[in-house]
Formats: C-alpha cells, structure tokens, sequence
C-alpha cells in the first residue's frame, strides 16, 4: 500500500508539538526537503522559497483563520498570528497559523508546513500560474498528504495532529458575551433579562473589567464583591460565567503572579536578560515564557484560583501576544514627536509622525526584541512567534487536567496554531457589526475545522460597529450552526443582547436560539464523530460533491453528515438562491417544531425565507436528531428525541451521545442510538437501536418521501420498531 | 392635471442652486414644512426633524454616493462631504452630499431635502419600522415628488434640477491614471506602452506630482520641462493629459495665486478674520471661497493657465474641503503629547493619544473654524460645508465657459452637492483593490445616477491595496460600462496598468478595452439620451421592472434601454448566476467582434463566463448598436456600424451621436439614426433612417430571434431596406 503521508525535513529537529500521531514508518522514513519534488526549492543562508507552477483549473482551499474565500488562487497570505481587528480583504494574517493547504487539480496534494516563524504564501498573486511560498527561516517539517479527494487528505492531516479538543455538552449552548458588563449587577441583569424573555443561554462571559486592574487570576471586590457566591448565584439560574484571561501579568508590587514570575524567572526576557516590558490592558506588563515546560505549568496552576471559586470555563486572549506599545517604542515616538516639533513640518512628515503613532502597537522590532528559553537556549520572539498562543492554551489546559483530570472544561484561545485543537477551540476574534462579516464567518468555519480547530464560532452580530437588529438576527440564523455560538460585542457598541431590539425582534431570535437548542443533539452527535473519526464537522460542499458548480460555492455549508445550510447574508433579502447537487427535503424552520417541509430537486433555487425562517436541507436518505428545547443544555430532556428524515431508498443514522462533562468519551463510554427507517411491505417501518445505557425512551420519526408524503410514528423502548403513517400534508 | 411636485420651505430663502428648473407654479405654491403631512416633525431651534413610520415592505432607495446597496432600509447614513479613503461597511458618508430618496411602499414618493448643512438619516436602524431624518439646521427646502413608478419619480425630481453635465466623446476612451506618474518621462512610457500593447486609450492624467510644490495652476520644470510640447507631443499621440487641481492653495511669497488671493480676500476667514490655514498636500494653504461669485470668477480664470498649453480636461480633488491638518490642532497634538510624557501612561490615556494622532485630519473642530462670506454675512462653514466642492466645481466650469463657450471639456470632481452634476462628473473617490468594491461600485453607479451625476465610475483595478490580474480584468468588465472609464491606482501599489501582468493578462484587457470602443455608439448614445429626457443612463432592474424578485437584485445593471449587465464581482469564479425578468439574447461577448449568441428564456440561469467573457444581454424587441476599434475615440470609423438586436415582433431603436466636442447638441444639432427590423413575408426586413448629416454609410444588421436564428444583412445609403438572410448558428 503507498504511503499517503511523507516527511520531508530541513535543519535541526523541531518540535512544535502540532504532530503526535505520526506514523512511525513515516517518522524514519523522512527525507530531506531537496527530496520533495513537488516544489521547485531555493534554499539561501536564512530562508526557504518553494515554487509550484498551477495547471489552469487548479484550486487552493485550507489556511485556516483567513479573510479568503473557499478558493485562496490568487491570495497573498502570511503566516504570522496577528491582533488584528480589522478584518479587511486585503489582511494577510489574522490571529491563527495554520500552514495546512490543499493543492487540488489534476492530483489531490497536502501540504503541512510545521514552522513556527514567518512564512509568506504568494498563491498565484504576482504571477496567476504562480505559488510562491518563502519560510523564513531554515528549520522546517514538511508533510505531504495524497489522496483520491479532499475529505481523505484533509483525513490524512487531521489523522497525525491528535484528536480535536471536546467542549463540555453545555458549550454548545447559547453564549452572550459583552464587553462593558462591568459589575456583578450588570451580569445580574443580564441573566434575569434572558430568563424573562424565556430565551434559553447557558453562559455568561466576564471580558476583562472583572479583573482588579486587569490583572490575571483577580476578581474586582468592588465591582464583583464576594466573587463565589455571585458564580454560585449565576449558575443557580443556570448560567456559567466564563471569564476572559490575558497574556501579559501586569508589573505591580505585591500581586503574587508579578512577584512570582519575576522570583521564579517565568518572563520574557529582553537582550539584556531583564524581563520584557510591554503594555497592554493593566497598562506595563511582562509576558510569561510559555515555551518552558515550568512556566507552563506554573501559569497553568493559576486557573485554580478561579475554578476554586466554581469557574468552569475560560478565554485566553491577547496571546499572540498582542503588544498595544512598549516603553522603548513610546520614547522613539515621542522623540519624533520632538523633533517634528523643531521645524514647519512638510507634509510627508505629517504622514510620517501619524504613522508613528498609529504603528506603536504590535510592532515587528517588538517582536524582534524578546527572548523564549527553548531547551536552555534563548530564542528570538518573533522565530518562533507562532506558538505563543499555543503554549499558552497548552498551559491552561494542562493546568485545567491537573485540577480535574476527568471534567470537560471550556477553554478557547484567540491566537493558535496546529497542535493547540487538541487543548481548546478558537473563536475568529474581532470582526465588525457588518454584513459582510456574517459571509466571512461562513467561510472561515469550514476552513478552521480543517486545520483542527473544530470548536469555533464568530462574534455574533459582530464585535465592532452596530448591529441592527436585522443583521444580528440573519448572522444568528447562521452562528447556530457553530459549535461555539456565542455574541458578542465591543465597549460603546450598540446594545446588541436578543432582547436589546423590539419585542418582534426578541420574539425572533428566541426562536432561532430555541432552534439551536433543538439541534444540539444533531449538532453534538456531528461534532464528536468528526472528533473521533478526524474528519470535519462543518464543510463545504467541494468536500462531499466533485461537481463543477461547488468547486465555486461558498455560502451554503455542509452541517455534520446529514444537513445542508444556505443562510442569509445581505440586508433586506426575502429569500436567496440555493443550489442543491441533489435532490433534498427543506426545513424552513421557524422555531424548533418541525413543519414546512418540502421536496426540492437537485439544481438551482430561489428560496423564500422570511426573517423569521432558517432554512434546512436534510440530504436524500439521511435526517438529523432533534431535542427539545430548555433553558439550559443540561435541562434538556433525554428521554424524547425527534428525527426528521429524507427518505428515498433507505435511511440508517447512528446518533452519538455522552455524559456531556466528563472525559469518558475518550474510553469510548459513549450512547449509541441507530435510526432506520426501510421500505416495507406496508409503507415505511421505522426501526431504532436504543442504547442500554441511554435515558432515550422514544423517538419520534417525521420522514418525507420523494414525493413529498410525509410520514410519522413514534418510536419506544417496547415498540421499538412500527410501520409509519402517512400524515397530510399541509405544506406543498 | 395633480401636480407631481411640491415645494415645503422652513426657514429663509436658501439658495444652494441645486434647482434651476422649478415649474413656477410650484414655487408660487410652495408652502411651509408644517404642511408636509408625509412625516411626523419636530422642530427645535437649531434643527429639525422629520418622522415616518414604514410599512413592512417599504423601500427605501437614493442617496447617490453611499456604501450601502440598493435598499437602504436599515442603515444610518451622515449627508457630509467626507474625504474618506476607507469605503467601509459602516461608514455613514462618502465625498458626495445626495439628499435624493424615494420611500417605495403602497405609494411611491420621492423627497430632496435642500440643505448645504450635515443631514443624519436613520432609515430604520435603531427601528427597523421608523425612518428619523434630523436636519442640523432650520433653513431648509424638501421636495416631494409623487409618481406611478421609481423612474416616473425620478424623472420628476431630475426635470427641476438642471440637464447633467455632458463630457467631450473622447471621455467616453479607456483613460490611464496613477498617482507617481512623477516625470514626463514616466507619462510618455505609459504611452508608449498603451501604443506597443495596441490597447485604446484616450487620455492619461496627471496626478498631484505634476505641480510645482502641489501649487495649484504650476508645472514643475524640473520634471515636466517644456510643458506645452509635452502635451503637444502627447496629443499628437492620441493621448490628452488630464492634471488634477487641488481646492488648497499653498501659502508662499512670490505665489502669484497665492498674492492674489491675499490681495483680493478670495480666501475662507477664521474667527478674527484673518486667513484660514490648513495643511493640505502643499503644506499650509489658504482656502479660496468658492461661495463668493467673484472668487470663483478669479479662481475658474486660473484655469486658462492649462488651457492655454493645450489642456482640455481637469479632475478636481480634496474639495471636501480635506484637512491633513490644522496648525491649532497640531499645536493641540503637541500639548497632549507634553502632557502623556510627564506621567505613565495608562492604557485608556495611551489610546487617547493614539486618537488623537488619528483624528488630526478633517475634524469637525476644524470646519467649525473658518468661514464663508455669503451675500454679504459670514457663514460658519460648517453650516454649509456640503456646498464647498460644488462651488468650486461650478468656478472651474465658469472659468472653462469663459474660455471657450462652446468646447466641452473633461471635468470632474470629488465631492459633489446635488446641483454640481451640471457643472461636471464626479468620479467614485478613493476605494480599494478589493473584490468588494468591484460590486460597491456596482451599486454606486445607478445611485449616482440617479441624483443626476450621469458622468461617474470607480476607481478601476482599485486606489489603494495591491491589483491581481483576475481582479483586474473583472473589473474592467464592469468598468467598461461605466461612462468615466478610469484605471487608477496610488503611490506604493502595485502597477496596475494593462501591461504590467503576465501576457495573456494584456491580451485580455486589451480584449475588454475594444469591446469599449465598440460599444461606445451605444453608451454615448444612452448617455445623451438620459440627459436628454432626464432619465439615467444605469439603473437597477427595479426601474424597468416590478416583479418581487428584481427588488433585491444589486449584482445586475440595465445600460441604457436596451442592455443588461451581469458582472462577475468574485474571484475564481467560472460562471454566475443571473435572473432574467424577461427572456433576452445572451452575446457572451470576447472582444468587439459579434460572436457567441444565444437566446435565454426568462428564469435563473448559472452562466458559464471564462475570464475572457463579457455577457451582454438583449432585452427583446431592442438592440445595441456598435462601432469599430481604434486607438482613439476620435479615430473610431463613423462610416460604418454593426447592429445587434434580439427580435419578437419588431424592432425600433434610434441611435444618437453628435460632433462630441461642442456643445452643439444644446441646440438639437444632433444625429439620429433609426434602425427596424420587422417581420414581413420574406422573413426579416431591416430599414435604417440615416441622418442627412452623419457619415454613416452603411449598417450591418446582426439579429437574432426567439427561435435562435440568426439574421444578418448590410444595410448602406443607397439600400436601405433590406432582406436579412438567415446564417448558420455556430453557436447553440
């Protein structure tokens, strides 16, 4: 059997950790990178360039966190985690490196870059017939993956990276984040406001006003008094609150983690070997050496100081590291700003002192002024700059095990790299109250699944900007797809909570959210399959169908096995094309109970959806679980699950469940509950497997024909296997 | 007969000259905004503000120079001349003050509020059922105009506000531009290249770098020696030189603008009367007030410096007016910047710096500042701030007129007031090599047009950011549509002319640009033909048809009466979707030459379109009719032409043309061709009308039928009614 994956190395070993699972045939087998003949190479003191000349039709999907659409032909990228906030077309980097890329033409050709410096992809850019790709830098891991499609290469990849980091079930629940709630009381209000708009939501997020002074592992007595009671209060109604974590300790006297760190010589250092000074939200801070295995651990260990208190959740953030401006960087500045001072200015000076000012934040000479102990050796920043957001979350996470090695806890990071999927998800940082934006999320969750990072999801209704409440109910319709669905938004951005717009509006996405809640089991069970057989868990439509037509489709997304999306992303639509490679059943759901199916042939569509539907296309002999809905995901009812099927030949779905919180999952200690539904003498029988263990006491089965007769039953324990009955149809 | 207009004034007579063509019955029964019964008012003593409740499915269409799409409900809009480089999602003004709307619902009213100060309009934002107009001021004139359709209501308003500004045929040629044209020598490159490549071309500008020190009406020596057998040399060529003219005029002794400006008090006043003084591109300037007929007079004469060595064209830029900065303010930075040393920085008072720096430039401090003196009193600038460009727009056609009353010149401004679309076109500002703003400047065109600025187009291949060639050509697929065809880029972006890709890169653009000169007999002919009848020469489908589905359509464009457009705006893509409202004749045309035929029933189609490809479709029973190629407009054969029409049961169209460089054509000295096609009972007859006067001699008729035969036939001077022949169909 030919091997589908190949290791081509240069330079002296490197270890990232983005692979832990490789084969160890491929392992001994590894060549040089002058053995990799796919690329033309040139290889000079400090950098590697690589060069592939395309066929015309060639594509290019992966690259994880980008601005680019499906297809990234004609792209410059950089490989370089980036606080960046503006997420323009023309932005090279954002917050994640994720070197995974996919050559599709005439072959199907992986590759996985695994270097933690700067890499520049110029993908048909300059020259359209062009890939140019320069490292830069010397030690570099190349890993080739072949295949017959992208789903197996895409496999292949995700097979030696290590299995994806699971969020506790209640993850996937509603979310509602904001920066600017800064007292208990605001979270308080915020908490009553959704229960009494009988909108279910599972957690409640703390940015960083909590803190005292923006300092890490504290709690403000004066904004939070009696921290504990107030987690416990919370989560007595049923919410979570996860707080946010930063990057940089702040420099104070007598704040044990300062004081620690600088004893114990956990920070930075500059070329001088004194701790790095930078600033960022507490104002100076120094910048924990997360490459150190003692660091980490020591960082790690801090979480307990909140999850003491109830805490079962976290975002690391600011960790790539995001530098708002250093001591060294603010004298240049205000040295120009002297002598500017000195003369009339001209006008190329004008624009030379704004930029000054505007380039004080996470500047490159930054990044090339601190040190990381690697092995015993101080390494430059900004050569291994990548991976601080990953040692970061490997920090938290193994920390996280250390307090309770068996209980899911949430954690997801802003920056990340290959290898940090295993220790949390990431969400796609700071995006805009745009239009534009829900269409940018859409693309970036398959891409992201891709590079392993199967917990993601956008800030709903956008971070920066304001939201009308048309766009945050359109961008919902899609986020409850994400498996991280969480809003979100920026201080002195318009109120954008789902009961912050008129009551039409809260009415709205109270049964969008309901929805949600109604898919979890679906979207759950989707998720840890793709977990456990490392393939995705959101898709494009390239990756199932190889027809011309979704080499070039974006916007509609497959969802797990067995749905396919095609949300709304323009203001003021009443409906939108869809394109179907084969014939589907719609659900135009408003709300979670099922209703408004109809058959619909492969090809291309003008559907109606009103603001208040999200349309759901069930592929032919397949369907999804349904669950009912409930405030919190824990109060879900486990004992009656809805499915709703396409049925042409034969239907046979195996729908995944746990315990939702702890790591049992990993022992395979799972629920299995198989649905079939097969053509009988008398009409369609309906037949499912319950698992011993599970609490699943029947099923109810809504199934649609070819030719739109729609059938039901329910499904128990003791009958266990019934002829459905044809129902009318009030729908087509 | 129901008067279709009515006139509500607040306030004392204002007098902006937007409308010259008021019926006077109107004026005379113009009544007090109290009597506007449309909206719910509030007034107060300094503003005014106007209050609608929507029906559900209300529209709300207008506005001209926006980000936003096609309908506006559910955005906020700033009615403020704005130097804004960042064509954003939610910025609330662009350069253009356009206070044209028309609410679509049960009824269909169109409103202009008259008023030079900042307007803010929430169109169902913070509600989506409430539209709140706020009027930053008390004297004001709103328009109501009622009609039966969108383009009835449009044409209402476009009767009273003057004939649009009409260019020099040769403006409707591919024109050349970029910021860092820096020498002669660069300039006669860019032609020699445009001539060896044989891509048409008419004119090639010359952006800032031209000037002595940015000094307005100078020539730098030094770089453009011998400036008058330069453009001599460059005529002879085939290519005019377009300079641009900033509104700022440099402060410097020896000056003679400058002198005279001192001299004469042509310049804007601060508080204590003394000149006002802002940083522009020349450094510190005076600006001239354009509101004083006399500056204007003095400043429109200056002009003739230009005219006089052979310029025939002028763009008028930063007329906003745009501030880099002020000295005060700058002193203001400085103070803060003493101020942030003494202390460390927190971080919210480091972000206050950092603002500070950003907002140096056009701030509203700023315009609160200097002052116009109008009728005698001085007016805050503010107050009337969306005036500035039109004046000074107006100055230059003053200037031009005096000059040579009966030549048209190319001109062109930045910012722009309803009203100034006599004087000149505006061209689409500073946007980006973004995908996006291909399809922003698909929206922007028929909005333009719509508030009577019928000479426009973007900014082709994108301002600022970084070309591909995809993206490039797509571009200019749209672009040639456009009447204002303009490749520009600026200083440190990629080269973007149509040589500057690979070959097959210039191959195809130089494709593109024929198809242009081809089918400029029909653009022209549209465009004087929508001057003519005060109609638009672009619009949305929704002003020729009024089924639900062409609503929502931005992504198509009807041309004229004739023609739709369907551009592809997304990168690798090979094809798109289209809607035809009604069945039409596809010419997926590669180049000028007729080719690629097909006939399209009504519906949704995927239309494959390669890189090389322009779809052009027929509407029935019309046709487009099409010149040959040449290096130049003036060069382009006028003797013969090629007709393409789509047949149902009969066709007639007349063509227009004139001499293209006077203004003859004020006085109907025009040139009418009609051309029919009707059935008889031999098949096909074609019949052409030839004007006495034009060259024309000889039509080729191309027609093609629902059937999808083709017919062709010549029809010349001494034949002119002809059998058409069927030829075989290479192509279905």
């Amino acid at each position: 059997m030919k091997n589908n994956i190949q290791l081509y190395k240069h330079g002296k070993v490197m270890a990232t950790g983005a692979v832990v699972e490789l084969p160890e045939a491929v392992a001994k087998a590894s060549k040089g990178i002058d053995h990799l003949s796919y690329f033309k190479q040139t290889i000079s003191s400090d950098e590697i360039a690589l060069t592939y000349r395309f066929d015309e039709k060639d594509m290019v999907v992966g690259f994880g966190e980008t601005v680019k659409g499906l297809n990234k032909r004609g792209s410059e990228l950089v490989s370089f985690c980036a606080d960046e906030p503006e997420h323009l077309p023309n932005k090279k980097s954002l917050y994640g490196a994720h070197n995974f890329f996919i050559i599709l033409g005439k072959e199907i050709t992986g590759f996985f870059i695994d270097f933690p410096g700067t890499i520049h992809y110029d993908i048909g850019f300059v020259d359209k017939d062009v890939l140019n790709i320069k490292i830069d830098g010397l030690d570099v891991d190349i890993y080739q993956f072949t295949g017959d499609s992208l789903k197996s290469v895409t496999h292949e990849f995700l097979s030696i990276i290590g299995a994806s980091y699971v969020p506790p079930k209640w993850g996937f629940g509603y979310q509602q984040c904001r920066w600017s709630y800064e007292t208990a009381d605001d979270i308080r209000r915020i908490g009553k406001e959704m229960r009494e708009a009988n909108i279910p939501c599972d957690t409640i997020y703390l940015d960083i006003d909590y803190m005292e002074r923006f300092k890490d592992f504290t709690t403000c007595d004066d904004k939070f008094p009696d921290f504990e009671n107030f987690v416990s209060e919370m989560k007595d109604q049923g919410f979570r609150l996860i707080p946010i974590i930063d990057a940089g300790v702040k420099i104070e006297e007598g704040y044990d983690v300062y004081e620690e760190g600088i004893k114990e010589n956990h920070f930075c250092v500059d070329e001088d070997g004194n701790p790095f000074v930078a600033a960022v939200w507490p104002g100076l801070v120094h910048f924990p050496d997360f490459f150190k295995e003692e660091t980490r651990q020591w960082f790690g260990d801090k979480y307990k100081v909140l999850t003491d208190v109830g805490i079962e959740g976290f975002w690391n953030d600011m960790n790539e590291p995001a530098i708002f401006y250093t001591p060294k960087r603010l004298k240049a500045f205000y040295d120009h700003v002297e002598k500017s001072k000195e003369k009339p200015l001209d006008i190329y000076s004008f624009f030379d002192l704004k930029g000054e000012a505007e380039s004080l934040s996470s500047s490159p000479e930054d990044y090339r002024s601190f040190y990381h102990e690697v092995e015993g050796d101080l390494v430059r920043h900004d050569k291994v700059h990548n991976l601080y957001g990953y040692f970061m979350t490997q920090s938290a996470a193994q920390g996280l095990e250390a307090i309770d090695a068996d209980k899911r806890f949430l954690l997801f990071s802003r920056a990340s790299y290959v290898g940090m999927h295993r220790y949390g998800g990431i969400w796609m940082g700071d995006n805009d109250s745009w239009w534009e934006h829900i269409e940018l999320s859409m693309k970036l969750l398959p891409a992201i699944n891709m590079c392993g990072f199967m917990y993601t999801g956008p800030d709903t209704g956008g971070f920066q900007s304001d939201a009308s409440s048309e766009l945050l109910i359109r961008w919902m319709q899609f986020s409850i797809f994400a498996p991280l669905l969480r809003n979100h938004a920026a201080l002195s951005s318009r109120n954008q909570e789902p009961f912050a717009f008129e009551e039409a509006t809260t009415e709205t996405l109270k049964n969008i959210i309901e929805l949600r809640y109604g898919l979890i089991p679906y979207l759950y069970s989707s998720y840890m399959k793709a977990v456990g057989e490392r393939s995705v868990y959101a898709a494009n439509l390239i990756m199932a169908y190889d027809d011309e037509r979704t080499r070039e489709i974006e916007d509609q997304l497959l969802i797990g096995e067995s749905l396919m999306i095609a949300p709304i992303y323009k203001q003021n639509r009443t409906g939108r094309l869809v394109y179907l490679p084969e014939d589907m059943l719609l659900w135009n759901a408003n709300g979670a109970v099922v209703d408004s199916l109809k058959v619909m042939p492969a090809g291309d569509h003008f559907v109606p959806i009103t603001l208040a539907e999200v349309p759901l296309f069930i592929r032919p002999d397949s369907g999804i679980i349904l669950g009912g809905v409930a405030e919190t995901v824990e109060q879900m009812d486990a004992t009656q699950l809805t499915f709703l099927g396409y049925m042409k030949t034969g239907i046979e779905e195996s729908y995944y469940d746990d315990d939702g919180v702890t790591k049992a999952y990993e022992q395979n200690q799972s629920l299995e509950t198989t649905i079939r539904v097969v053509q009988s003498e008398n009409g369609l029988r309906a037949l499912v497997d319950f698992d011993q263990d599970s609490e699943l006491m029947n099923v109810k089965i809504i199934v649609m024909d070819e030719t739109g007769q729609r059938y039901e039953g329910i499904v128990t324990r003791e009958a266990s296997s019934i002829c459905l009955e044809k129902v009318s149809q009030y729908d087509n």
